[in-house]
């Protein structure tokens, strides 16, 4: 195998064209047995063999610094710069993490894991050279996918502007994580038609220089493209027309599946586990579906991820107009849901906590100030849920929290979330955003009303003394843990589902000062700027104590969830420690 | 006169040409005189009437929609619909606000004070439309500084996909705030200079019908063509070439003076109240010149506002390729800072409170995850700076102190600000983040350190006992009233100036238990989310009282400063009372 021996770009560049042939059929085979044991992102790295390849026969990395964008697809890049061991042997595959990460090689400039950024940082990485006054080249790649989100576009805008060099890849592989949304792709796709050669052009439109290459799985015409723009005095974008998935023949029949996989059987293409559970996500659209049958006005809007609420190609198509992806293009989601909503239709907008953070402008200027009741379904939102450090989804109560005119509901079980969401379609007042529970469902063990619009009204499910247990939404079964420990000690704590992240139920509170001394609130998300921040202000001139359970601040990347917890003291039995200290 | 009797649209649609010309005038002259006595957007309103009265006399609003972008330029919209009464009389003048408002008209859709949101907002508007089954024409209105924005350009690539009635106007007056910047400037120079006829046209190659209209100050000419496009079943893009400030000579001759006024004496176009206290904006940007001198890696980066940190035409030249308007684009803004720190130089992006709201994502992905050592500066972050509901500085500390890596340094005084400035630029631990003071600058009372990378060490200014007063940045004289209001009551309270927005001085608050058991936060911002909740968090668990000022949750317009104080309870005499309560 060529691919054992390639410990730097060095030796890539060592190898002629037919070696390296070879070595990007090693790589793919290298890629399809991790992915098969290990799962991770499939069909961006099978299609980005040979431009990797190129790049770095090309270019002089790391003096000359390429950034990729979202960073999934570097994984051949990983492999080409010192670190094919963690493609090797299955010991290893850990070594390394999916995302382009410094600390790993100086191959690496950042840290990227959301969409859209590689312009603006790349950008940045040029601007900087020249006020240093240094020489080299700055590559970014960025995929099409990539192209509608604002950062980018912005990026791209600059970019003429900046005067000197810089290289922009354009990674055309037709595919978001599903299919493309944007008029934007048609252009790519009229370049594409004529090699290049079509006058109109999105990038040319935007002051950039422009070269196109249809042979985007071919190492020469890759390899000659880069030479050609090596060294340029000028912004120019390199299109590249390239093959998701390419090698592997399930990723190229089926892309939206293979964008990302679980663990699967190589022969087969079929995953080695299947879920059964009905999860969130699913219901979610199984439910939003019903309720389109009987009101056409109600409209699901995802931002380039339906696969993370269970909007299947099937119910995308069963939806009809009443599903509409905009692409990686969140902001926009955002704001088109509350026009929307402002002309009487019943948007819901289903994002991924991590990638909600991309649209606080959006929620309190277009949504809130203007207070249209469109509804926002916060997806993921848990220390449980994604652990890689650029998909955190710890943050979106401390982002929406404080916004005013918001109703942010936290559900605690099946019955209550969809009780939620219906009243939200209906609700007229203000824009309701639902923290959807994470994990497979579990059903209401009380009754669950069917009308929220009495705000910040609290649910007690137990009426005790001395101690109060506010166990806010995914963390309520927790509570109810900590409520029956306590319970064995002899102590009678009253738990309560607090229901509303976005206000303090300030008669419930005045109440139950009467008869309680501690107040714990247990909150699956950060503790700066959370919840129970919010408690700990409203009971802050009273004699109660209260102590607050959630997140530390801090960065963490690929933790073990389990760990994670106890460190942060959310264990029941850590917090019955804590609370008999207190008392 | 006409426009004395316009009462709505339809008055507009009986008039002729020739009286629509005239009109034209008369609303001129009404603008300038109302501008030069109560201040407001000049230029933007100047350069659109012509554009506003077309729109009223060929499309049925509301029944058609218009949505104006950042709705700076709606004040001849409001004048022809039922408001022109706000525009007549120097008593009525602020019977309107600044900006569209649906509480006081039909005609108006949305609260709109941020940049690049109408294209998504009316892209809204429509889809609801079409999910209702309803007919009628929408139409954004989006200036061409606005047009650089992610949020306007995603909406822009999702129009195409729309495939029914939406009509863009782009109101292409060559100038955003200051000049305009970007690739797609230069496309707007070619499609001007061809009339529309270059087949390089950023808005083809989005996948939207165009059309140019070369006379937009034109009546008849913006009549034909909004007539050839009404009614239209896709989505098309009316390109208007505009002069802004039109009819006023010095706003036609100074296009970034006039964007915005205060009152002037319309003969001579001088300000009639000059200010001479030096401001922090004047000495950000003074101050960064000289170390620009010293330092070739330092570099101010503004998104489109470089009037509000004192970047005049006059320093944006000395400082040459140290200074970057990015245009209206505060997402690569960040994400461009990250690079440069990473490449080695010293980007410092100046940006208001209100806008900073838009790059959420950007701070904590781009740049703080990877923890370069930008330095941010967040202007105007003040309850008492901007009161219009899209322009409130109250939510910069619940959107940047949660997040980890992020340094946020809230100065007090003149020096103590500029010598946090100082060490930023030279710090490479993490990326930090300054509150600018506002207003008149103040200098330091007390000896100002020169390294402040021993972070969160709140220096205590006054050691008492009993109280703990922790006034924060630009509240710290507040914080020393209160003090020496109690010490009039004979309470020694210790008075603690903070510094560290993102951070608790454990060690202190240990120490000051021992002897203090009421802990009062003032900060000058939203109290959901903010610091104050943190110092309450942390003493949760204590014996101690804590109360926590600053703004209460909630959208306030166009208030009155000192009032606003007041009912947040944020004077001296009010914070002693409840103090003295409290003890």
């Amino acid at each position: 195998m060529y691919i054992e021996h390639i410990s730097s770009p060095a030796d890539v560049k060592r190898l002629n064209t037919a070696q390296l042939t070879l070595m990007a059929q090693e790589i793919r085979t290298l890629l399809t047995h991790k992915l098969s044991i290990h799962g991770g992102h499939c069909g961006p790295n099978l299609g980005m063999v040979e431009a990797t390849i190129a790049l770095h026969r090309v270019f002089d990395s790391p003096t000359d610094k390429i950034v990729f964008d979202v960073s999934h697809q570097s994984y051949v890049h990983k492999m080409l710069t010192g670190r094919v061991g963690a493609f090797l042997s299955e010991a290893h595959y850990d070594d390394v993490s999916g995302y382009t990460e410094p600390s790993e090689s100086d191959h690496d400039h950042f840290i990227i894991g959301h969409t859209s950024t590689s312009v603006s940082l790349a950008g940045g990485l040029a601007k900087g050279r020249d006020l240093r006054g240094e020489h080299h080249n700055v590559i970014a790649v960025i995929g099409d996918g990539s192209l509608s989100g604002g950062e980018a576009l912005e990026g791209l805008d600059w970019a003429a502007e900046l005067g000197t060099n810089f290289i922009i890849v354009v990674n055309d592989n037709q595919m978001s994580i599903a299919e493309n949304h944007g008029g934007l792709y048609d252009n790519l796709r009229q370049l594409r038609e004529t090699r290049g050669a079509c006058s109109n052009n999105l990038f040319r439109a935007m002051g950039l220089d422009y070269v196109y290459v249809d042979e985007g799985n071919d190492i020469d015409s890759l390899t000659e493209a880069f030479q050609k723009v090596k060294d340029t005095d000028h912004p120019v974008v390199v299109h590249i027309n390239t093959l998701k998935g390419k090698g592997y023949a399930p990723a190229e029949a089926d892309k939206e599946r293979w964008h990302w996989t679980m663990p699967f059987d190589v022969e087969t293409g079929e995953l080695k586990h299947t879920f059964t559970d009905e999860d969130y996500n699913d219901l979610t659209a199984a439910h939003l579906l019903e309720r389109m049958a009987g009101d056409k006005t109600v409209c699901a809007i995802t931002a380039g991820t339906p696969g993370v609420w269970g909007w299947t190609p099937e119910r995308r198509k069963a939806a009809g107009r009443q599903y509409v992806d905009v692409g990686i293009a969140e902001e926009h989601a955002v704001a088109m849901a509350s026009g929307m909503a402002k002309a009487g239709s019943k948007p819901v907008f289903g994002v991924c906590s991590s990638f909600l953070q991309r649209t606080y402008d959006q929620v309190a200027q277009d949504l809130c100030i203007n207070d249209n009741p469109a509804t926002l379904l916060v997806l993921w939102a848990s220390i449980a849920s994604m652990t890689d450090v650029t998909h955190l989804c710890h943050y979106d109560i401390p982002l929406l929290s404080g916004i005013p005119n918001l109703v942010y509901l936290a559900p605690t079980n099946r019955d209550e979330y969809l009780a939620m969401l219906d009243w939200s379609l209906d609700y007229r007042e203000h824009p309701v955003a639902i923290r959807v529970p994470v994990g497979p469902t579990r059903p209401a063990m009380r009754p669950v009303p069917s009308d929220f619009s009495s705000l910040n009204t609290y649910e007690v499910t137990h009426r005790g003394s001395e101690v109060a247990i506010l166990a806010l939404g995914g963390f309520y079964g927790l509570g109810e843990e900590v409520r029956q420990a306590l319970a064995l000690k002899g102590i009678n704590a009253t738990l309560i589902n607090p229901r509303y992240i976005s206000g303090i139920d300030q008669p419930l509170f005045d109440n139950l000062l009467s008869d309680h001394r501690l107040f714990v609130t247990l909150e699956d998300g950060a503790l700066d700027g959370g919840w129970g921040e919010k408690v700990a202000r409203h009971l802050g001139p009273t004699n109660a104590k209260v102590r607050c359970y959630g997140a530390r601040k801090g960065f963490v990347d690929r933790y073990d969830v389990d760990e994670y917890l106890t460190v942060n003291r959310l264990k029941s039995h850590l917090i019955v420690e804590d609370i008999l200290a207190d008392l």
